[in-house]
This record gives structure tokens, sequence and C-alpha cells, in this order.
């Protein structure tokens, strides 16, 4: 039987993006679906392998965002079945290792991302998913297939940056009280009563404007946080995050670590949300964070980091990098994201026959559009 | 008037203690008091201006760990009057600063920590102490002046992080449904239960068994961590934190990574109290911590992070850095020492008359002694 070919686009290098033809995908193990695509997204994360930030080998279709139809499924996928419409969470998830079953689905031991020299992606007619059951999700009525590839990986992964540092932003005001609990043998005077940041009173800063620095600003409004700035250099995303309620900031025109103390009597903010992923947005980050403060990065970093021991023990600061754990926060995410699906009604701007990948993957680079999707 | 004299012990350089006559403290603020010093500690913290891996002017009295009787109080001190008992928290707080007032005291703007080129410390007949009404506290019944040098600084500071570490590896289980609530729009299937990392099956690792960290040691275990690892490389120390419930690991005996890797599935630390302070530690901290869990560093950091950002991506590393708050948790900590004193009935192994100070500091820094109190 000969193999059946398919279009797929192709990393061959730094700026070399190829459409070709490839052997379509076929299943593997019982637990894995074949997608026929329909639509798939240039996420951001895409170009630190095309800009050449990230150590890779070549030949692998890229994407990890993409909606398709189940065309076949192995004896092992229980929810889904051939013919429906489904997406795909950016990377695959076992839901059996220790790190699946307590909430850590973004450090599954089984689980490469989509779209690098581990696993091909779905910019392509067709896409292998392994563990079907828990990595692709059906679509809600109220949300369009469009708007849905927002849900693969830019909203959840921008929700979650958000919220990390809003729930540890709260949990720090408390003490280890509700842990001892019980009588002290020390006098009620050893007991201060403190005020506690209140998400009203919070100043929430959003560094970073891209497509998932625009989902935790909708997020950080969402949850409640009095006040969130969004830092970018491009005038069209800060204008976007004006829109969702946030106060735009031109890292060249304003002098930002300047305006974030006048509001903050000097301290710096009181969370940061750190999108972009390379050294002087972290160092920005941690500049901004005011003491004993949260800095949650959810950019992709590939290098040193730019602030020393010496300066985060004076600084008590308080930390959490790495890829979103998408499955845990998807239910709570998508809640918000349908209900605020009016922000994003402009947010694709730009749909590209898969034959014509390569532009898109250029003009999205020369950030002439928010967000591509390609269309078989 | 001529101005009353005293002996203190004075920092003149690495390696170089020297007891001399200075001036007696007198008050300068309205919330200063004066205390006349019965017994101070050589902290482990000391150690690092001793062996001059701390940048600093030399001329100032050493000392933030000290016992006392209040010989005269400013105006504005309340809680406080002449010939009462005290003790001090190891540096000043206002309680009136920003910081103070939401329970990041160890950040307050006014603070100073004692025995540093800002505030001369208690290894002296004589100390003023600033915000005497904060700074201080009264010595509980039930606790010896020795032992209440304890709580000074090390208790309160192994307490804080592994009250930090435990606290924040419980919250880690949780998502933010507590924040959004309400109703889904999607499936109940997009809402999977996880499973969560409880207390009495977790693995905490406190690298360093000097005091502070034999203090993290017995906080774990009593705050309920299941296993909890002590490494360090002096026998002693290991056999100290054997008697608290941890199971020792000697860092020039031990092939300390394959042991927690093996009790752990592979994974890692669920946490890591950092106590130590330097690069060495930190990178062994980072090695055992497990994708996603939680490294709380108390050591005091001169240095680089002995750690990239694609290493802390790629692990999800969540990090907290910093001296203690010890005002919020001290009525805690204090609860949890009293009831646990026994365990220190060995832990002061030297007392010292102060003019032989720099013996005292010769003896601590050789490892040959576990805690020294100078003497008046």
């Amino acid at each position: 039987m000969e193999t059946e070919k398919m279009q797929a686009v192709v990393y061959e290098g730094p700026f070399n993006i190829v459409v070709k033809e490839k052997s379509k995908p076929v299943l593997l193990e019982k637990t894995d679906a074949i997608l026929k695509v329909h639509i798939a997204g240039i996420c951001g994360s895409d170009l630190h392998m095309y800009r050449g930030h990230q150590k890779t080998t070549t030949g692998h279709t890229m994407g990890h965002e993409f909606i398709g139809t189940v065309e076949s499924t192995g004896s092992a996928v229980s929810r889904f079945h051939p013919g429906q419409k489904v997406m795909s969470i950016f990377s695959p998830m076992c839901m059996k290792c220790w790190f699946c079953q307590h909430g850590h689905t973004n450090r599954c031991v089984d689980g490469p991302s989509f779209g690098s020299m581990a696993l091909d992606g779905g910019q392509s007619e067709y896409v292998r998913v392994p563990f079907a059951d828990s990595t692709l999700e059906f679509i809600p009525e109220e949300v369009s297939d469009e708007n849905m590839i927002i849900m693969c990986d830019i909203f959840p992964t921008g929700y979650y940056g958000a919220m990390k540092a809003i729930t540890k932003l709260l949990r720090n005001n408390e003490t280890a009280e509700s842990i001892v609990g019980g009588t002290l043998h020390a006098p009620s005077a050893l007991r201060p009563t403190f005020e506690k940041v209140t998400l009203d009173n919070s100043v929430v800063v959003c560094l970073g404007c891209g497509p998932v620095g625009l989902c935790a600003v909708l997020t950080a409004k969402v949850l409640g946080a009095g006040t969130v700035f969004a830092i970018d250099s491009v005038d069209d995303r800060l204008e976007e995050a004006r829109k969702m309620g946030a106060r735009p900031l031109n890292l060249e025109k304003d002098d930002i670590p300047d305006i974030i103390k006048s509001v903050t009597g000097g301290r710096g903010a009181d969370a940061v949300v750190e999108s972009v992923g390379n050294k002087s947005a972290m160092r920005l980050a941690f500049d901004l964070v005011r003491p004993c403060g949260v800095l949650s990065s959810i950019g992709f970093h590939q290098g040193d980091l730019p602030f020393s021991a010496f300066e985060a023990y004076s600084k008590n600061l308080d930390i959490n990098m790495g890829r979103a754990a998408v499955r845990p926060v998807f239910g709570e995410a998508l809640k918000v994201f349908a209900e605020n699906q009016a922000m994003f009604a402009d947010f694709i701007t730009h749909r590209i026959p898969l034959a014509d990948a390569a532009h898109g993957y250029e003009i999205f680079e020369k950030h002439q559009a928010r967000k591509v999707i390609l269309t078989m």
C-alpha cells in the first residue's frame, strides 16, 4: 500500500520555513487520534525557533495551535470518535504520570510539545495527537472555531501567568497560622494585625503585550486587579491592552520605572507577569516588582537570569517560571475567555493559506500581524 | 559631662575581631530603648562578614542576638520600662512603613540590621534598640534566657524558611477556582480531579544543618512533613537533625541526588529549604527539587544564581529568597520552639566571656562549636 501524502509547514532552519509534502501521519499508539486540520495558528513561541534562538534540529512540522476533525482514533480513545470537531492543547499529556496526576500537566513525563523536534505539529493537513482523550477538547457552541485557536495555548498560558501572580500575591498576605493554630504561649501583643494587599488596591504589571501578554492583561482585569499596567513597544498592542482596561506604557516613550514607582509610593508593583522571554524583559520585570512582591514568568527563557542571588535576596523575591499547566485551569480559563470574546474580535488579523505559511511567519515576526492563522 | 564607656566586640576586618572600649550608647529617638546586655549570640550570618564575603566598612559593634535589661526608654516607648528583661529581634522594624504594615517587616524601610555598618549590634555591654516597642519582646516564663537567644534570629528564620516551603507546596495543589468560581460553560470533563500532595507524603529537604538549618528541620517535622532529609558535612550537626526526626545525609559521603531520586520515583524533593547561602548549596538545592516543586531560600547569598533562566523555565521553578519576616511569625514560631525546647538542650555548646569574643568567632567559624554565646 502506498503511503498517503499531505502538505506540511516544515522548519528548515532560522527564517527558513518551507511548505512541502510529507507522509500523512498514522496511529502509532492506542491512545492516539489523527485529526484532519482545518485551521492552525502561528504562535509567538514559534518565533523563538524561527529566529534561531531555540536550539533544535530541523525537518519537523511546526505548530501547536490547531482545530480539526477527528479522522481516526486508537482503540483506547473513549471521549472522541471520527467526525467530531475538536481543538488541541499545545502539548499532549498522559494523565497517568505523577505530574499529570497532581495537576502539573506542564511537566508530563511523556508530553513533548507539538511542533518540536520531538513531535510533529499541526501546521499541516493532518496531525497525530498523542493521548487524545486528555489532549483534545470539544469546542463550546458559543466560541467560534477561529477564536478557539486562542484557547490552544495563548489564552490559558496568559491566564495561568496572571492567575499565579494574583493568587500568590493574595496568599503572601497570610502567615502560617492556618497550619499551626492553637493557643499561644506568648502574650497577645506578639500577634499584631497586619493590613492585607487586596485585589482592589493591587498594582499588577503585564510585561509584554503579544498575544499571551494581552490574555494576561484581560485575566488580571477579570480576576479583579485594581490597576493593571501593560507594557510593550508596539502601539497597536498597547491599544488592545487599553481596551481591556489596562494602562498602556510604551517601552520606548515612557519612563516606566518612574511611573510605576510614582503610583506605588516608591515601592514598585505588587506583581509582574512577564510573557516576553528575554533577558531585558526579565530584568525590567525584576526592577519593577516591589520587595516581597510576586514575579510570574511565562515567557520562554533560553539564557541566563539577569539578576544576581544577592539582588533576589535583598528584594525577598518570589518568582515562578515555566510553561503553563493548561489542563487544570482549562475550564476556568475557557469560562473567562468565552465571557470576554468581544475583546478578541479583532485579535486574528491575518488568515493565510497553508501554502503561504512562510509569508505568515515573516509578517508575524515583524509585528505586522497581531495573530496569523493558516487555513487548509 | 564625661561620656560613659563600655566594652564592645568590634569588626576590624576579615578574621579580625577586637574587644575594645567604646562610648556607651544614648537615646537618639523617642522610640529608642537602651539595654544593658546580659548575653549575646554569635550567629552563622555573622560569619559572612567575619570571613570577608560580605562587603562592609569596619569599626561597628557586632551582634544581632541579645538578651538584656531595659535601662532607659524614649518618651514614645510604651510597652517596656526600665528594669524589664527582654530579648531583641535581629533587625528593628518601625511598624509604620508600608512594608511593616503589610507584614513584610523583613523589608522595613527604616530597619537596618543590628551588627552592621548601619547600626551597632548587641555584642557589647550596652546597645541602643530603635523602635523598641516592636523590636523587643518579653521572655516567656517557660523559656530560659539562654534559650531565648535562639528566638532572636535562628529559630524564627528557620521556621520562616520551612513554613514558606510547606505552605507554598500545599497551595500549589490548588487552581484558580477559588477566585473565579461560578458555573462553567464547558462540559464537566474539562474539570478533572487531581491528586494533591499531602504533608504526610511530602519529601522536604533541609540543605544545611547549621543552627538555622536545624531550626528548619524541626519546623518541617512539627508542621507535619512526612519525610525530612537533612544535609550537611558535619557529623555532629547531622546527629542533631536525626534526633529531630530527619534522615541525615552527609555531603561528603552520600550520593545525595541519587538517594533523593530513589525515594521520590526519580522526581526529586517536593520542597527544599536552603539555609547555607553559597552557590554550591543553591545549585544542589536546585538539582534536588522536583519540577513544579518549591525552593525556599533563607541563606544569605552574595553572588550570582547558579542556574540559568532556561533551567528554571524547564523545571517550572517556584523560588522565594531573602531574609525572614520575623514579626508576623514570631508568636507561632515561639509556640513551636517553647514546646520543643528539649531538642535544643545541647544547642548552646560554648559560653565565653565578652573579652574572649575573638576566640568564640574562631571556634564557631571552624565548626568546633554548634552555638557560642558571649556573657557579660
